[in-house]
């Protein structure tokens, strides 16, 4: 069974849920809905939702409906998924010179659940940066990666 | 005349500043209060933080007291400025590859006041990221700074 995960349609939508998703990770998919790669995360993201529904909140947001978050997030390949917790943006060190945001979909529904786990943790502690906890191969390279925005 | 500027002397300070400052730009100036170039641009945030109170609230942060911060903002070089609003992280494009944060002294009180009012201005039409309106001359050469930290 999957659940279809919530959209947020506007950048007011998204500022909204920045202000008031509190005390757990809030996890904003962007991308398109019909691309492959996103497709093949949002089947992982929505699969894992209701298990991790008191640690996490997950949104899809569509790029060209945010052009100001997309371009403040310097997103250029999709999917990427950006973190946040009670209304601050979480870094993560995956290995790669990029923390604001994971480019690709997971490997694994256990990549992702381990990853949220660990900001989840780390942003119980005060941490605005936390180290990822996937293994490196799992991380996607991005010139694999669709590059169409 | 000029004007004692307030600290936040934690984390826990700056999350709140962030949180609760609401319709003006937050001006975080992470830095050392004995540092040369730090003192410089001190003198001119307090020099106007009285005629922009209705734009802007200026706080100094010691680099040493709010490592999470430090470290989120890649803060190499002291000073860096770093603005935000209604509880959201403003990019400025300053011409550099940085946008997060402003590094060095202003060259003059009228180049601050500017960036303050553009940032204003951006932030009160949806904006994340605004131009910076200061001439690129005096936008300081990062080599030229203090790297101790």
């Amino acid at each position: 069974m999957s659940y279809l995960l919530p959209k947020l349609s506007s950048k007011k939508d998204v500022d909204q849920a920045i202000k008031s998703v509190a005390e757990k990770v809030l996890v904003l998919r962007f991308g398109r809905d019909e691309d492959s790669v996103c497709l093949q995360l949002d089947e992982i993201l929505s699969k894992t939702s209701h298990d991790l529904s008191k640690m996490a909140a997950i949104y899809l947001v569509d790029v060209d409906n945010v052009p100001v978050y997309t371009r403040y997030f310097d997103i250029s390949y999709i999917p990427s998924t950006v973190f946040f917790f009670n209304g601050q943006h979480m870094k993560v060190d995956y290995g790669t010179p990029d923390h604001t945001k994971f480019v690709g979909s997971f490997k694994t529904k256990q990549d992702f659940i381990d990853l949220v786990e660990v900001i989840y943790r780390g942003a119980m502690r005060g941490k605005l940066i936390v180290r990822s906890p996937i293994d490196p191969k799992n991380i996607a390279k991005y010139d694999l990666l669709y590059q169409g925005i």
